[in-house]
């Protein structure tokens, strides 16, 4: 293939996946604003807190690869989405309380005011609570997959990677960490629980709603944990390196806080050339779905490549 | 019967529901300390926040729910026992929280040092997190229930509880409401959600881990209802009367905090004939389950008899 073909290729390779993520993006959008009611109540401002957390941004990464691997077994469309947005809220909560002034401390998200800034503490605190068991009264009932088991093992998924021995237990030794010198082993288990989890969580999710063979699940379970990998290492690239203004958060705080990142493990050159190859691992790991997996293929190139 | 046979009936009723309750603060306490592990990990700080947080202490009176609901039905005890852990898990999750500075602010509970304190408060936040995702994580195993049809409703029902309708969104009402008064329908909407959802979450659980039929379930949810009111009646009743060394928290806070409860609305006399008439129309909702739901009933009027 000469430079302009694979050029021209990328680029429709590109706009598709833009495409994807984008139409992703919006069915996330309308179905967390359907699943998060927003009526007069007496606890309307919680109502109003979560709206907040949960809707008006995000690159919606989690969901959109919970519906990805789940077409890829042609899974019932709507069941899938409510499992895409249980993921999310996940993530949602996470951030939420990962941004209180006893955790992160930070006031700007996806550039605006934090939850705690725009409401109160206790209010983001509670807000939290609710999205984190939204998630999993919407995986447990009925309309997200005929068959219980699905449902029961969508629950047990989710909780294991967001719990004790995942993202939680990460933010835990994160927290611990400030300050000290972790080395690279020490960081790759942090991440593999901060943030690696929940993203392996939502392909096994696409697998479960389609009941994917042993085979498959593993193969994106493979798939997540490489691109999990590549995702956070790109993250802690665009800290030092992005500016302020794109990211909508504020950058270079990682080190300000003292915390070891990747880039503070390898420098910058290794760590961009470590995403980019795990990127490439993820992609192989898909070889056995053929074309069907191109989306997610283009995803874990796309994840090194973001500006923000 | 004379007033003698009676006393004499009542103390040997009195005695078995201590053993009861006994016997089931013991099996959950062992129980709680098998799944939350305590080994030596990156993020042994979490784990160990949370023994802190869920062992040692309290009534257990809704796992106790839990396990003489589902005995009513035989279910399997060891599952049982599961789910009951689940939802005190949900309980002490929400007491951790409900105790941080920016909610109550509470530096005693059980006669020790709240988990924020003893530990601080980033730690407090991530071991109520943690203990809300493992109470459904439990739930969800396998080993609760073979039936997934069984587990996906215990889900469900503690998550509605729970959330944004339920126990979270009593608390945000709670926290609005200081410093005004709440007319008595609405402190008992507060209390519904606040309290009452999961002790009703508590006996449903019961029922579906039985399989019980609908009639049956209904009975329980009504008992469940009316001990509840009771409880928390009695509660605010202990929180105006109680002295702080045998409550083993602050005393005198509700009313310190401006809230508004059912001693303020009701007055102390009219509150506690009011928890007295609760507590007996709750032991007749049993009428149908004849000599089994003894202990149950007993334990309606138990809740506002207690001295703590």
């Amino acid at each position: 293939m000469t430079r302009l073909r694979e050029a021209r290729f990328g680029g429709r390779r590109k706009a598709r996946l833009d495409a994807a993520l984008k139409a992703a993006a919006t069915a996330v959008e309308a179905e967390l604003a359907a699943l998060i009611p927003n009526h007069d109540a007496p606890h309307a401002r919680l109502l109003r807190a979560m709206r907040y957390a949960a809707l008006g941004g995000g690159k919606r990464l989690r969901p959109f690869l919970v519906l990805e691997c789940a077409k890829l077994f042609d899974a019932d469309p709507a069941g899938s989405l409510r499992a895409a947005c249980a993921v999310e809220m996940v993530h949602c909560y996470s951030l939420v309380h990962d941004d209180l002034p006893a955790m992160d401390d930070d006031e700007m998200r996806r550039g605006r005011p934090t939850t705690h800034v725009e409401f109160d503490e206790a209010t983001a605190i509670l807000a939290g609570d609710a999205l984190l068991t939204l998630a999993f009264e919407t995986l447990a009932a009925p309309e997200t997959h005929a068959d219980a088991a699905v449902r029961a093992e969508l629950v047990l998924v989710l909780a294991r990677a967001a719990g004790m021995n995942g993202m939680v237990g990460g933010q835990m030794i994160d927290l611990e960490a400030e300050g000290t010198a972790l080395d690279l082993a020490q960081i790759t288990t942090l991440q593999a629980m901060k943030t690696g989890a929940l993203i392996t969580a939502a392909c096994e999710a696409g697998a479960i709603l389609g009941r994917a063979d042993a085979t498959a699940r593993r193969a994106l379970v493979a798939f997540a944990r490489d691109l999990g990998l590549a995702f956070q290492i790109a993250d802690d690239l665009l800290d030092v390196e992005g500016e302020a203004a794109r990211v909508g958060k504020g950058v270079g705080k990682d080190a300000a806080a003292g915390k070891a990142t990747f880039v503070s493990a390898l420098g910058i050159d290794q760590a961009r050339a470590r995403a980019l190859s795990l990127a490439e691992a993820a992609a192989c790991r898909l070889a056995g779905f053929g074309e069907r997996a191109e989306t997610l293929r283009s995803a874990a190139r796309f994840v090194v490549e973001r500006q923000h």
